[in-house]
């Protein structure tokens, strides 16, 4: 069950209005590395989780998470303040216009949200269920869960880089700080699991295991631990790329009978016939002075 | 720039049409782990990478992967070879009706589609580039490779748990190990930054970098390496864990006089007086048995 | 600030697994009317709300309703949670497939999602943003409220026809009961505030707000106090609907004479012309059968 | 049946070109409380309904605001009527650019919608079915019709608040004026029904019904008619929140022994050790400086 | 302005309700090839459109589209008339949950939707605004409205093929016909353009329009009149498919010096060295039995 | 298999970073009718394809419109380049936002894509499957080949217009004249099919296929090609739009006695009685000055 206590987790000091600032902070409020995504992606596994220690971990920082929303979400509130009420009770329209519309979407938030807080993203791109990558399976998601984290406390710093009210600048860096102590835990429980690679039960098939497939070719082309080493066997020759399993690279299928008529039946019916030398529609309307008249004669 | 070559990466042999089974391996062509979200998100970054190690990477994988989107593809394809040409042609509607609803979503597959490939999960949701977590910064989007494919090598060993036919299984088999061999490459990408971690430029702060706070708690709370040991401070009172910066928790900002009489005046238009005692629609709807009449004298 | 209680806000007793079910109830778990939608409808209301007594209201419900989030996503993991194992540690293809068709989505939340539960509807369909319609302007907010906890109410209702389950069932008619009970708050509220119709500040234009435009017409026309009475003047004659400004319903801009010219230059060119009697694409595709030939002569 | 008279609703006279209104005023075209929401949710709901009463009523006004979805397009191509020929014969680029980025998302709707009119919102999000909270269900849907009404009332007014342009102004006041008089229409077929509330078939469980639980506590708390007075029972003991109906507040259901036996092979493989302490990816990355030499030794 | 009247443009006779053929019909009223996308891709059009003729037309085939809607939206709501009754007023649940899972999607339907009609298509996926491709010019938007009514009839062409009852087969018969008719009014409004290819004003560049690269090699090569013939000339040389323009096929900008140093920094700190041999978190999980040991010493 | 090589097909020289520019010119990465809808829609149909002229072709061109993804890719990237650093290593907060509010959608793609390059169009919406038209029917996927080559055409030369870098100008030029090209395959492989009119199998009902229907009356209604001569038969009586079956115009279905019966109780429980004279919440919440008071007496 969750309860909520009205004390923020941090305390929100904004020096003055900026509906473009809040624009932006939206991000980490309705955004793919925001903090609703954060939770719901913790929650969710947390729900599933059979695993005591795991189960409690995830619901620990899911509440967090959401605690974290409500400091963004107040951050928000507070920079679109003036915005809000002009919106509400009518200023001349020039001034309004002009105070909407910064650079940002945040024309979006006073004119559909009325200068609250929204679940989209700096874009204005309404929060998606697919932003939440949980899949049930503790090495994968914690994996996932790392990497969010890292992508969370990017932004984070992106728009610290971006603001300078000392104010927003100082909850921001909690926030961002949060995400580092966040991915520090998830490492632990991943490493915590005595095998946790490759992910899941079944085992690869040893002989693509170590394989490195050189696709791009060029100038460019680069060796490094990621493609050299005992670990790994480096293929560059295209011929060796193709058909990897030793067949003839086509894809075929056993069709019934019926089925192979029916087939017969469709191609006959649907062949482009290449010994045709067609009329096209767009030699009808290639105009005048192009090969239009030639093409109907 | 790219260039195709008509064999596949992986010869495809498939046993006997199955569209139910082919809508389930749509979520490995069109689905959220799929293998053009998988294209896509190193496309991105490979594209805007600066890193000539990373760069060519990133290239080389992408390239193979729309190579393995092509594998999926031909799979999903071959499986609805039948139902392909049934729709086409056009077959007893009965029998056509049971073919296509095997109780997956192999009915949209085959109406919308035409028994075709397309761009959808096994739901039926059409891909979205919200799957693709590029942000242009290494050791996240590496953590997000690093995860991603994780999460695909768990689909297709869910795939292959789901499946009978020894071809398509086969192929399958080679699909989820490149996933692993994929992970390999990028986590050895990650830890050649000599300083991965934290994520970024900004350092965190150090008063909450180390802090645990447990916001779930009751029966089922577990210690663990994740949040006990040196590494970690941990904090269950939960007046520590409200308003961590020591302030009083609330959110505030300036308002300019002009927004502050807005403000005021919005609040007196607006308030919801807590000392009424109101006749709503609801009280009006109740019906004649409740308290309406009541209400209404 | 939000903490967690390990205890649920309402035990939940599952009878068998059942992931069919499970996918239904989904829809309140990632749905249009589900928990999230509910909690964050509520939340992002609060948090932008200045009425003390409003606020209070919304953060209240917001935190009951992500309470209700846990009972419901709780219900889904117990009935997922056979086929989550079977998933994980494989069994017979045959009978896993079996068991992941039963002619609700359940086979996605099987296949993406693991067995786990997930932020998508019954269809599979990722939650979005675009549920929350929170507008920041109380009377409106308030108005979806209730009409947001309406719909909720309605969909348990489906939900418990649909179910044996007595442990289930029993949930369901709690999580019911407390939207009843919350559209009772809500409404409170609204009527609360003195004069909350029409919404907002700006009064209607008196020559239309009383007019009823009888704009489907035929048998089944029917009066009834939403079009007659005092409140209403009745306007069924066509004319009368039209350009009901009294201008010539045309719409007109007064561009200036760069864009006049700009203007007739790309009508020009871009004209189809009205006495021309072209052969066309069709005409060219219609076959040796149709008009093709004589098209072409 | 629909028919078309070429006269618009209503005359609209537009006194210059500004793509930047333009793209606002699209919210009430494609966005969520646009036109054509209204009219797919009272169309919808009137094709479905089988009282002859409702089902006149929501086509009358659907096929309104389908009326109405024609004044607000041809606003908006008039406003666009320049940039719009500007973009298809070409001027200078610097110009060009300079027109179509004023600040809102009208540069997607001149490069993209080529300066018509289009089914987005006032951020270019595409319209979305999700708008549409049709439920087929006589007392939730007419709730869901005022609500939506309100909310549209709302976002004119907003938009009468940005306008300089009389004309324009002008049609947006009747747009909005005809809101009011729908949502009283939709009252009055709510409370024609005799019994409204609560919504549906099933009552609600009368220990459950009249309970507020005061599940956001602290500085701020209010009473009001929503959680005081007869009609309600106050709840505030965190103890009394959880587990309401008096059991133990966890989730639990009985496994078949094969399920039993393969989720303790599960929970096995899976575990993370909570008596461990690895080393972890985020130990190795912290790079020369940090724990990583120590985490190895 | 719009008007409606109460007979359908088409008579439905429906012989039996039918919840699973009801969603697969639902593909042509919230689907992508539907009859709202068809209205509203001439509807957008047609309000943009300056001449006269084509802006008739548009309109015109658009109410006709929203005419066809409501006669597709009255057959689902006949097909699911049994259906939704049965949600409404509650019968068995096992046999509820029967006759809702038939193998489509028709569980959303009901569940959800009620046994209404919705914007979704037949795998339950909203409506978006992305099906309109309307681009504001004539020759782009009439090949598109061909290619949208070619679409739309092989649809319906489908959905006969799927069904049985002869009222049903019949309408969709006279819809399918429609589509037909319409795109034959599309084309011929096309090539009443006199000249409507290339679309737009600008031409091609001579050296590049006429080119065909075989871009895709191997078995399965095939010329015919798409790339032979005097309007093509036919390069499957490789490397004169690579940077075609004769430069050096890389990617440049000139950045200002700051920036330079910013990059210059920038890759310093975030370079991967190809030259290391990391252990890595992969090494690590890898387990006891691998390569762990190892790496660490 | 597909296989890169790392020159681009065309050299990319951009004289100089603008976000700005780069953000519209995302249009073409990842918006509706950019390169990666086209390799996609492409793609999709040439895995499906059996007939060998027409697969070949659509891998031909698929292939092309990957490596133009990557041409336009490369030129967002380099416009990017500065912007990115900036980002990445953190400059003055007020020349940082300044350079990211251009008055397009620039912002989101620094903050969250880090300056790179996404997959989104140019107001920020992610790209969705659900561009991908293809139906796996070959006549009316070739048309929408062509619609969608002759839109993306447009779009390239809006770009083109709103350029003014004459390296950025040169390369949309080269991917603006190839857009033609395709074109010109695509029709040529359309007929080169014997009989491509209708699509698909059925034919049309005769009585409906050459009916033109005058559905938009009034001043403008015009007369051309599309609706005059020996191929149409033009409809403007209003009585003979409707009900064109010649049946009465209504939708029906023969329900079981039992659904009848449940029919019937839920029309009475649900009835809106067109008797009544109810007070509604709209005449609660008039106001003091309104009829509140009357109401209730």
């Amino acid at each position: 069950m969750f309860m909520h206590n009205k004390r923020l987790m941090y305390t929100v000091r904004v020096g003055a209005p900026d509906p473009r600032l809040a624009n932006l902070i939206l991000e980490q409020f309705g955004g793919a590395d925001g903090e609703l995504a954060a939770a719901m992606r913790y929650f969710t596994q947390g729900l599933a989780e059979s695993d005591s220690g795991r189960k409690d971990l995830l619901l620990d920082i899911a509440t967090e998470e959401l605690s974290h929303l409500e400091v963004v979400g107040s951050i928000v509130v507070m920079l679109n303040k003036g915005i809000k009420t002009q919106m509400a009770e009518g200023i001349g329209a020039a001034e309004l216009m002009a105070n909407i519309t910064g650079g940002t979407d945040s024309h979006t938030t006073a004119l559909l949200y009325g200068g609250g807080v929204a679940l989209t993203n700096s874009a204005g791109v309404p929060w998606t269920g697919a932003y939440v990558d949980s899949r049930t399976e503790p090495t994968a998601d914690l994996r996932s869960n790392i990497a969010a984290e890292a992508r969370a406390k990017i932004i984070y710093e992106r728009l610290i880089n971006l603001c300078d009210d000392p104010g927003v600048k100082d909850a921001l860096g909690f926030l961002m700080t949060r995400e580092v102590a966040h991915q520090k835990s998830f490492e632990k429980a991943l490493y915590a699991m005595e095998a946790n690679f490759p992910p899941g039960k079944l085992p690869g098939q040893p002989e693509f295991t170590d394989k490195y497939f050189n696709m791009s070719q060029g100038a460019g082309d680069t060796r490094g631990p990621w493609n050299q080493g005992e670990q790994w066997e480096f293929v560059e020759d295209r011929e060796q790329q193709a058909a990897v399993d030793g067949g003839d690279g086509t894809a075929s299928v056993k069709l019934a009978r019926r089925d192979l008529e029916l087939q017969k039946q469709m191609m006959a019916r649907t062949m482009s016939d290449p010994a045709s030398d067609p009329i096209t529609g767009a030699d009808l309307g290639a105009g005048p002075g192009a090969g239009k008249t030639k093409a109907l004669t």
